[in-house]
């Protein structure tokens, strides 16, 4: 689903909580992790999807009742794929949407649109990555639900992307707008507090994506309760 | 595990079926499979282990005993490694061994190492694949529980790799004798019929990694039933 | 140097020839069929342009003057970056362009920009390889000289997709056009002839990008004289 | 030819000098260097081997007599591979080795045994980069001529590996002693000084692989002269 047709064209905030492979968000703990979002997202009336490891979704989707994404689909199907992560999988597990192309597992221009059909083919809400303006262009071209654009030297460095360098914000939402104005932008890294995600929403991005700043926060929910502040 | 250990020493034969991503071995259908092998594995008094997507450990796990495999793991631990498989995140859900460098899923030189250590250090049993003799002696070297060697050509031909081209099976086999006399060497390629896996059994192998000749068969159970009669 | 700026804005017809890894394209034979292409080029007014692997371009572009391209540049620069290709290097070898993601040298979305972004700043002509017409917006979207679409499964197989599938170059077209208009569109895979070539410039291409049909024909000299009165 | 061939069997101390994409070693800079390399070898009689980019072979070649490396080859031959580097390209170029599987060049197993066939049937010195005494034995176990083992965190660090971790030189020695003796030990990583080299040396090694220590000195010849003391 688009971010622009929910709640009948009122774009809510989204917020992406990615875990990686962080000890603080894996088995047991991801659960945990993904049940304090679930409650945050209730009391607030935010939107919060969570993003566990491929063999977390299955715990993760049975405990909780928000979004819960993929971080990675390969693009392929059915079929002699050893090892790969099929959209298909991670749907019967109860993810409801995936990153595509994190800095952190970046694909061939050719495997993210292949990437991107599988999702679209399962009814996966499709969220690509991308280092810089430039990129956030072609990933847009391709019309996903979202871009999340990330530059790679500021993720988990708790600087924030919206003031360290919100031209790369503010470009890629124009860039955006100018080839594919459905596609909603994301705004990752460094960003931990409200007051990050107030900023940039203000940019134009219509949600953010963000890891360590919660995962490996002392209190988890304390750190979420500040960054929503920020809706 | 090493093979050699078990039962006091004396070696049983090991079947391991790779799901790929194959629709009739995803999601329920990875579940359902998996109780039939447990079910031959019981009456037939054979080892049969499974190896589902990563998506689907935890499902798998939950409802059979046999061991269940995974087909990948990344050579990464705890941190920022978005998208990537982890050894804690398999076990977690379930899992107590992998394959590592399966021919749809190669890895780097260094990967293969960092994904062996990975298991280890969870305590997972680990399959390094590897596809011709050179390679099965490098692996060796790496002394994980099992080499499983695999002709490229031949996986999902049918044809099986123990009567197209015994010499690699038998090179393997004495290969990892002159390496590392503790790693077993399983056969893989073209397995599917009882007569199969006896032959490679013949050639000094101490089990089988198949995939399509059972998960596609028409009957599924029928198909491991004639497999298992060459045990 | 953008296509449409040639002659006063009069676009010519640009054919690269790929010369892979080809035996009869490596070495000494690599600059035999230069020789060729160069004297065909000349006596027939067309605009050639040769690609040899890299350790061959040096050998190549002293010995003709038509352009020649390196068939891949490393999206990385001066520095600790061992066995990759730069743009400084081809270049200094006397290459004046390049090809990008080519089908059988895949890159990931970032390292594509990155690789463009060498090429401009080394002054080199760009030309991004792309597989359907999705792919194709996206590469646009990144502003490279030239986008050579060609659907994979055509690659080699002596069918010219102007002829087997029009409406990926057709597509490919339109959607270059809706994004980046000053970008030029080559088409690939499976162009031997006169009239494959003939037929992609009616579906609105500036050029072709081919390869087997030229280099590994019986007589190279009167393949492309087959080819070029396509033009 | 391996190393033990070399003066009836006695072996000579082996540099080889990587020159990456250093601007200091790329172009005429590139052929500038390797004649240094080739006055010191002279003078000092010593064996260096420079390893220039793929583009810069022929002219390295052409300028020098000393032995010219390829920093990468992939493990293709002749045919439809796009952007790859061959054995017969560089070999027609002039080089007559080439590193394997550097550190920042890593590849799969797979290949890097099949880059290792390509070598041989080309008649190219092999040298396979590792990046621990387990990776050392599986590359040993494929029996190339040599191995260069650098740990990653060391390399371009300044400090000599032969120092700050003697213990991963000893124990790849010793590993290669045991499973193929004839496959000569190089020491990466930190190496700059005539120290250095002898502590590699009396470590077990039979040469040594380095790069930024004599590349980026503000004097090569001078670096190169102090490195040499070493032998």
């Amino acid at each position: 689903m688009r971010w622009s047709q929910s709640l009948g064209g009122m774009a809510l905030t989204l917020i992406v909580l990615n875990f990686k492979t962080y000890r603080e968000a894996t088995g047991d703990s991801a659960v945990a992790l993904s049940k304090i979002c679930e409650s945050i997202a209730s009391e607030y009336g935010v939107d919060i999807a969570v993003a566990p490891q491929a063999a977390d979704i299955r715990a993760v989707a049975s405990a909780v009742s928000i979004p819960v994404y993929a971080q990675h689909v390969d693009g392929v199907g059915f079929g002699s794929f050893t090892g790969h992560i099929t959209a298909a999988s991670v749907k019967a597990a109860g993810a409801s949407g995936s990153l595509i192309n994190h800095s952190e597992r970046r694909l061939r221009l050719a495997d993210i649109e292949a990437s991107l059909r599988a999702c679209r083919s399962e009814g996966l809400t499709s969220i690509i990555c991308t280092n810089n303006v430039a990129t956030t262009r072609a990933a847009a071209a391709l019309r996903p639900d979202y871009v999340a654009v990330e530059p790679p030297e500021l993720i988990g460095s708790g600087i924030p992307v919206s003031k360290a360098d919100p031209e790369v914000v503010r470009g890629s939402v124009e860039a955006v707008r100018a080839i594919e104005k459905d596609v909603g932008v994301l705004c990752g890294a460094g960003i931990t507090h409200g007051d990050d995600l107030r900023a940039a929403i203000e940019l134009g991005a219509v949600g953010v994506l963000l890891a360590s700043g919660i995962v490996k926060a002392k209190d988890q929910r304390k750190a979420l309760e500040d960054l929503v502040t920020g809706v």
